[in-house]
């Protein structure tokens, strides 16, 4: 008998200490009423940045001119992605991509062994796994319109130019950055991947789910 | 023929000036690199509520031992649900809810005039329709799990002792406060409410998006 569909969170949590950035709001809650202290109710305030923790890039966090995360269309957010194990460390390219096999996919994860940083402590690490710029090229070409990766940027470490996020995002192809891929097997999924609705932005933190 | 399922995003847009409920942190958005400015790329900081705009209370909004938003399942924040037509000023009551005639709903969206009140400008409005105590132990009888509002609180303004959230989130209902259902047509949909995963937070904004 087939298993039931499960749901898998490739979101990271987030609290404060969670790895960002470099150069990026780091992630604060702060309280504002507490029962404890005589408030009706608890409620805090959330500081963070467009790119803190699992969240995605919209073309405007490159091109001035260009879509804003609130215009992102849903049923590109939503909708069947595959996971792929890119078990590799330093600059995946186009021979690493052809060689998983691509299938006419419209959403791509990345699983790479960044998935294992976010069990490593606080601290943000800079020789993850990133697409190069032939590899990101080579994902447009082949009709990809979502691009997931599981650290928090496609791009190289200061990279000059930043040529993924550009090859990408000036394409109109939805980066999404942070995941944990860990618990996502290799394979295909429904994938629920909701960003706040905040007008006008570069990018916005995400909740992403995956349903299979 | 029937007409393929379309997507409704019924979260409001975040933006500086959104109506918040009194005493809870206003919405902005604050930029940290602009590439108009020389940055590399586009970057801002954002600051809100936990319950600023579309969000979901945990139990922890009123009990300090109870769930927080990141324990909240995923299966009851993604499933079938239904949006119940209540075109009535004032409180609900379990005798509204009995006519529009729940039918094993474990998801209900409550579509009151109070969606309209999200495009009247950005002030609050005091005079929201919402639960009495009443209304929401009737939704917690009948089995309900998610409950769904148009304004930003399911109680009535001020009200002491906050009743209806106490029966709610002290059976471990969900709460989801904040949506706009102007263009949600009453029926059935497949709902995905994904608040951010904020460890511990007595609650979170989400991205709710209607499959229908």
């Amino acid at each position: 008998m087939p298993r039931a569909p499960r749901l898998v969170d490739v979101s990271v949590p987030l609290q404060p200490g969670l790895a960002t950035y470099p150069g990026n709001p780091e992630f604060e809650l702060q309280p504002i009423k507490r029962v404890a202290a005589g408030g009706s109710s608890n409620v805090s305030r959330l500081v963070m940045g467009t790119h803190t923790g699992t969240h995605v890039d919209a073309p405007r966090h490159f091109f001035d001119d260009a879509a804003g995360v609130d215009t992102l269309a849903l049923d590109l957010l939503i909708g069947r992605a595959r996971v792929i194990d890119v078990p590799l460390r330093g600059g995946i390219t186009e021979v690493h991509l052809a060689q998983a096999g691509l299938r006419e996919d419209l959403r791509v994860l990345l699983r790479t062994p960044n998935s294992a940083l976010w069990n490593s402590g606080e601290a943000f690490h800079q020789d993850y796994t990133y697409l190069t710029e032939q590899g990101a090229k080579y994902l447009v070409e082949q009709g990809v319109k979502v691009v997931g990766v599981d650290y928090l940027s496609v791009e190289q470490f200061k990279k000059a130019g930043a040529p993924a996020h550009r090859a990408l995002l000036g394409d109109n192809v939805v980066i999404i950055e942070g995941l944990n891929l860990s618990d996502a097997e290799p394979g295909t999924y429904e994938m629920y991947c909701l960003p706040l609705r905040v007008t006008g932005a570069d990018g916005a933190p995400a909740r992403v789910v995956l349903k299979g």
